[in-house]
This record gives structure tokens, C-alpha cells and sequence, in this order.
């Protein structure tokens, strides 16, 4: 692998677990976050080789840099210091959307020759925070690839070698397609988590809410898991992808609607050949991922 | 506790995981299930303490009963055996619904004389059969109770008693409560996860249907494991429920709405709050159930 320094700017979840799979590896962990203690618990905790008071330091010995920031920050951060990096390095991302992050990139670094290869591994936990992180996170996630317009072939096999190096599957996507399809495998199910929560657990009645509390079991624990992640990440990445969000709630709307209907109308050999066929596919996707 | 002579009916997961939760209390465990060497296999693993070929052999001698069968077996079997109890015997059992059995130990348990005091005890796992049984399933768990109309109030302790003796908390509700509680809490999840697993990854596109595998990761996988339960089940339990599985569903679509709405209308604001909200709703749950 051709890159020697790795910079990880933001020092959360996802970054510190980043720095942490790369232990032992053949690069230079640079880390840059906001906060001066987390960077020195990075350093201690073995997440990171060396660090600075000035991201600027950081960005312009870098020869891949990994932003592990919110989307508003990473939009803005490549606005800001473009300037940093030396000519024709190369910054990917692990926001989880690509499209609104690839554009930005357009507009700011690729104009300042640095190389842009999007990237989005399919990795996370309901917690946040350096002191959540663990080794393995990434281990055996899919990693989406959306290279930038003036990404080189070189870049590109860089990035790629990066994620391969902890483990993770890359595949090469557009950042159109990438917003659609984590709209329906990610997105859609926080809000569909959220409504269950609400709609279960919400009452103004104590006597009913008190039942609702003891009728609930680990299918409701499980189901809605992710509704207990950090409000203000996904507002953000609503925020920053609803046109693919609504697309993939309104497929969902859908297939309960044809549930609904077979229900309704008393058709319960087609809602058991339905669920059947759902577990069917459930079951060959565990079988995929090696849960 | 007064009963001594505990029938067990039906040595699936649930009936064998309570023969076990039953090991080294001051009851013995009668036990019957169709097949020959199931009932065999549930003796030689200390599920049970004694078995016979012909079921009203185990009724005749049984203080409490217990069914743990499908819900239209249950209903079968209390017509088919009323006679075989000795008049003044308690029958229970564990069907996920309450109003029509409850409905068909009226017509046929009451009148021969048999009490009959119906539970549902909230515990499971999308596994089946006696070689998924363990003695921990039901540690914990709430399990609600619904007297029949000739229930003593000795045969109602009883039946509390005996689920406290595994470690469970008796919740008493009438049976509409309860099954409309239960479409809630459960039915409509099970419906809402076959729906995800549907929408998300049924695609007569190889190609997206591939990507699709790949874009799921953990948030997928918890949301959905309850679509991996058995479609037959299910189906029955739904077909047994109709009414409160239509109401639960149709709240739980407008809660979705409402979120949908927020989105559509970038009233993002909005939609943190809702899902702070529904976070802080199931947090307090997670705290209530020591999960």
C-alpha cells in the first residue's frame, strides 16, 4: 500500500475505532479532533500515533485523510482547508451519504487538486464516543466506493487497499445509487424503529403505558434497537438525504399496505406464504453476511 | 404451593423450556407431547418426570395442566379431554391470545367442571422444537393471567404461584386488554419485520438485489430478526387476532405518517424531537425490563 501517513479527523464512534483497527498496521496514525483531552486519550488508548493542537499540521502530512465527522462538518471542513493539503493527496469520508459530501468535494478540494474517493462503510453501533470504540467494528463490513470526478485509478486502488487492510469488503457505487440504497437498508429502518417506539410505548394513560411496558418483549427490544441511536446523527443524515428517504419509506408504506390487505381480508395463507417468503430471504442474507 | 401433579402438553420450545425452568421445584412434571420420542427425549433430558403413550392417562392424574400448544390445538384439546380432569383440576396455558380461548374453555372446560385460568407468558425466541429449549426462557418475563368465569380465587393464586416458583411476574388483564396489548407489543412487529425484509430485500434485479445484501448491516438484522420466526405460527396467531392486529397496525402506520410528514415537509426540528422522544421512551422501557 502506497499510503504511509493516515489522517482520522474526529475522534468519536467511528473514528476511534478506525485508529484502533489500524494498530499494528503498515501506516502512520495521525488524529485530529476538537477536543485536546480526546486526542490525548486517543494517544494513550493506542487509537493514534501522533496528533496536534492545529489540524492544518495534521492535514498537510497526510497522504490519505479519513474524515470521521458529521456531514455538516465534513462539508464544511473541506471548505475550510482545502488549502491544507499538499497537491494531489488523497481525503475519502465515512459519511453516510455520498451525494450531498461528493458535491462539496467538487466544489472545494477537487478545484485545489486534491483527490476525492468517497467512501461508506456499512459499520456502527447505537453509542458514540472514543470510550465506545472497539477494534473490530469494521471487521467484515461492506464498504461503499464512490470516487470523486478527479480521482486517479491510483487513488482509487489506495482507498480501496485502506478498507481491505481492516478487514472490509469494498464495492464501487454511484453516490446516487449509494443515497438510495442506504435509504432503504439503513435510513428507512431508524425511522420505522422510532415510529414502533412511539407508537407502543407513548400514552397518556400510566395504567395502559405501565401494561404496554410489561407487554413488550425482546421481538419489541430488538426491533426497535436503533431507535435508542443519537437523535441529532439522524435528524442530520434525514436532513441531508429525504428525497431517498421518503422513496424508501413510501416502499415500505407499501409492502405493509399488501400485508394490511391480506389481513384484512382474511387471506391468511397468502400472509403466511408472504412471511415465509421473507424469512426465506432473511435467512440467505444472514447466510451472506456470516451472522 | 398446592399443586403437586404439574401436566405439561406439548413439548415444543416453550413446553420443554418449562419442564426445565421446573427442575428442583416441589412439583412433578407430567409431561405429554404427540410424538413417542419427544416425550422419551424430554425424560432423558430432565424436562420431565413422567410421560405416558395416552394423554387423559397424564389429565386424569394432573393438578394443573398447562397447554403449551398451537392456539387451535389448544382449543381442540379442551374439547376433546374436558371429561378426562377430575372435576375441581386448574388448566392454563400459554397461548399468545386470550379471548378465544378463554372463549372455548367457556364452552367446554366450565361446564365439565374443570377451572380454567388462561396465561401468556412473555418469553420466546424465533427458534422452535425441544432442541432449542432452555431453563433461563422465562426468567424475568411478565406473564399476564386471565381468570375464565369459574376460577376460585385459590386456583387463580395457584396459577401465580406457580409462575413466581420459575421466577416470572403475574400481571392480571382481562383478555380484550390483553389481546389488544399483545397485537401492540408483538403482532405488529412481527408483521412490520416481514414487511422490512420484503421491501428491502425482494428485487427481481440480481444486481440490486446484491447491493442490497451488502447495504444491510446490524440496524437491519435486529430490526428484522423476528421475520426469521416460523410463518405458520405467526400466521395463526394473526388469523386468531384479527381485529387487535388491524388496530395496532393502523396506529403504528400513522405514527409512521406523522414521521413521514415531518420529513416531506423539512420540519427536521420536528423529527429530532419525535425521535429523542421515542429514545427517551425506550431507554426508560430497556430500565424497566433490567435488559
Amino acid at each position: 500500500m502506497a499510503v504511509q501517513n493516515v489522517a482520522i479527523i474526529g475522534m468519536g464512534l467511528l473514528g476511534t475505532s478506525l485508529g484502533m483497527a489500524l494498530r499494528g498496521g503498515n501506516c502512520h496514525r495521525l488524529c485530529w479532533t476538537r477536543r485536546a483531552e480526546i486526542r490525548s486519550w486517543c494517544l494513550e488508548h493506542d487509537a493514534a500515533d501522533e496528533t496536534a493542537d492545529d489540524i492544518e499540521t495534521i492535514l498537510a502530512k497526510a497522504d490519505l485523510t479519513v474524515f470521521a465527522l458529521p456531514i455538516p462538518q465534513i462539508i464544511a471542513f473541506m471548505e475550510k482547508y482545502a488549502h491544507a493539503w499538499r497537491k494531489g493527496a488523497v481525503v475519502t469520508d465515512m459519511g453516510s451519504i455520498k451525494g450531498r459530501i461528493m458535491d462539496a468535494a467538487e466544489r472545494s478540494l477537487i478545484p485545489a487538486g486534491v483527490q476525492f474517493v468517497g467512501s461508506h462503510p456499512m459499520a456502527g453501533t447505537e453509542k458514540s464516543g472514543c470510550e465506545n470504540a472497539f477494534p473490530t467494528l469494521y471487521s467484515n463490513a461492506d464498504v461503499f466506493i464512490c470516487p470523486g470526478s478527479n480521482a486517479t485509478p491510483e487513488a482509487v486502488e489506495d482507498v480501496k487497499a485502506f478498507w481491505r487492510s481492516i478487514n472490509t469488503k469494498p464495492v464501487m457505487i454511484p453516490a446516487d445509487a449509494h443515497d438510495s440504497l442506504v435509504a432503504h437498508t439503513s435510513h428507512v429502518l431508524h425511522v420505522v424503529a422510532s415510529g414502533l417506539a412511539m407508537a407502543i410505548l407513548n400514552s397518556d394513560d400510566e395504567k395502559e403505558k405501565a401494561l404496554r411496558f410489561a407487554g413488550c418483549a425482546t421481538g419489541f427490544r430488538d426491533t426497535s434497537r436503533i431507535a435508542s441511536s443519537n437523535p441529532a446523527m439522524w435528524r442530520e443524515i434525514i436532513e441531508y438525504n429525504t428525497p431517498a428517504v421518503l422513496g424508501a419509506l413510501k416502499n415500505f408504506e407499501d409492502a405493509l399496505a399488501e400485508y394490511r390487505k391480506m389481513i384484512a381480508e382474511g387471506r391468511y395463507d397468502d400472509f403466511e406464504q408472504a412471511f415465509a417468503d421473507g424469512k426465506v430471504l432473511r435467512d440467505s442474507w444472514l447466510k451472506y453476511k456470516g451472522y
